[in-house]
């Protein structure tokens, strides 16, 4: 197996990347083409100690360009044909790669995706999930951003496609809930409503809504939703939870008691900050497209990107795009495009 | 000035509230019209020490029945035409209150206000404010749940409304913020484009776009949104505060050196929850009404409930409904109604 990563995206800068790769050839026995740069990367890769035998599993692709992390990404990926994202898309339409991951400007990871690899059989649009942790496991969210405006087909979709990537977490029979404001099945907008009856009538293991409150309990294992309240609700929790910790730390600081108690309780602290880490749950997947196409964190360290190769190795294993075309040939979907 | 409080809402039951209640008139030299079941509250109220001042300045109303948490609010407040909170809100009708604060089923309160109060002038849609805890001051979110589907003259009145609203916080110019999922003018559903013109067109210190990871900088004091967008933005942030203190305790929990650290750091982080803690902002103002409506959190302690009849009574003595008329009545309201 080989993946692709885009070695120009990011905050960190390629370094950091390449730690996460050589992290991943390490840990999971696969090959990795770095994209970008080429006397960037190579200068990079020979500050390596030669020692680490896994350097010999990454490679260099070549490209002349990059996209920034503030570009617009649908005039980047038009413009600039020779990117890192569009190379490294390029690798997976060709067979030479079988998915990119990518920390770089997150829109234009997605329409270069999208645009390079198309739609998966029976996919009415591809979509973007995440991985929030919660008191009990992670729940996969989608979707957060790729669509901003969505027809109840659509969520009906992202719950197919969230239910078969939640096989990565071992789950059988994943629970399924509809985002909304009420717990009532008549609770929400048009959109909403719609969306309750198709998913009560599919085959999959429905619950009923659940409200914003609900996301982070951990009895529920899909939550769908528009890209335009999913992204909220990403943003909003990322946003939270850093508010939160600084509030807390400034407080701290304040006196010499609560900083001595802040050092006694830190291995508690640093635990439950492993526990609802971003890094730990390696990056969002596009899914709906054909191929594997992941999307990390611009601030992901390396350990973020070696999680976030595992889960594309992972997806590719477990067959997740089969999966999920099968699914949406057989499932509800003749009746749901009506609607 | 009197103040009606929904004497049988809440979690606690009317022991809390008239709790509240004495501490409000206490403070504020404010009488209180206890609406509920009067043998039951003459109860509570005889047990409390007479020694207490205050006690005089509480009168109780009668209402026969009240509105359960869990009952369908509209149809409740068709079928329980004497519950306390329509009670209480005819108190304010008849001119013997000047508002309601509730702790009881928030759509009923919610609904009721609307039906016996009725629409401020030039108000197309009267909404639910909420007050979130900031990293720096506190921000008015607005709709946080009364409007699930909205067009943009909507969501420019919520930008007035809740403008007006954060004269509480002495905030000279606030900051209006558009809640969406990029920073740029063109991004958004179509709802926010649109939203986006008006704004900008209007008198109000309109910023632009912020997204969900903006709410808790504190760089705005007014965002808008719709209401289904922004009662999920309400109960997600809930459930994440609750969630994160909840798996940090469990870590603190495991082990001894981080019990006593919890404890050397207890001050600390009981200044930090009070920091955050929703009953030091007093409930969430019913805005847009011929009148005023406080809508208290279930769980409202005696200390939340002071708060929100101070909020009740600081509203009226800004004449925040009057500059709300005023404003909107002079403001691009009807150009603005052609959308």
């Amino acid at each position: 197996m080989q993946i692709a990563l885009d070695a120009m995206g990011g905050d960190h800068g390629p370094q950091e990347l390449i730690a996460g790769a050589i992290l991943a050839a390490d840990q999971f026995d696969t090959d990795i083409c770095l994209v970008g740069d080429e006397q960037l990367l190579k200068k990079h890769l020979e500050s390596i100690s030669p020692q680490q035998n896994s350097v010999s599993r990454l490679k260099i692709v070549h490209a002349a360009t990059s996209v920034g992390m503030d570009e617009n990404p649908v005039d980047a990926i038009r413009k600039k044909k020779d990117s890192s994202i569009m190379v490294a898309f390029d690798l997976v339409k060709n067979g030479e790669a079988s998915a990119v991951v990518s920390a770089g400007n997150s829109g234009a990871t997605l329409a270069a995706g999208v645009r390079k690899l198309g739609r998966l059989k029976n996919v009415a649009r591809p979509g973007l999930a995440s991985i929030f942790p919660t008191m009990k496991g992670p729940v996969v969210v989608m979707d957060v951003g790729a669509n901003v405006e969505c027809r109840p087909v659509h969520l009906y979709q992202f719950a197919v496609m969230a239910s078969a990537f939640s096989k990565l977490y071992d789950v059988d029979r994943p629970r399924v809930g509809l985002l909304t404001i009420g717990e009532e099945s008549g609770k929400g907008n048009s959109l909403v409503k719609e969306t309750y009856e198709l998913l009560e009538q599919s085959d999959l293991n429905f619950i009923g809504n659940v409200e914003g409150r609900d996301v982070f309990q951990g009895d529920v294992d899909v939550i769908v939703c528009d890209g335009f309240v999913g992204n909220i609700c990403l943003k909003i929790s990322e946003g939270l939870a850093e508010a939160l910790m600084k509030m807390l730390k400034d407080e701290i600081v304040k006196s010499n008691f609560a900083k001595l108690g802040y050092l006694l309780a830190k291995p508690a602290f640093d635990k439950f900050r492993k526990r609802v880490d971003y890094a730990e749950y390696g990056g969002a997947p596009l899914l709906g497209i054909k191929g594997t196409g992941i999307i990390c964190h611009g601030k992901s360290n390396a350990q973020a990107i070696k999680n976030a190769i595992s889960v594309a190795i992972e997806m590719e294993k477990l067959g997740i795009n089969d999966f999920i075309s099968r699914t949406l040939k057989r499932g509800i979907s003749n009746r749901a495009e009506a609607i």
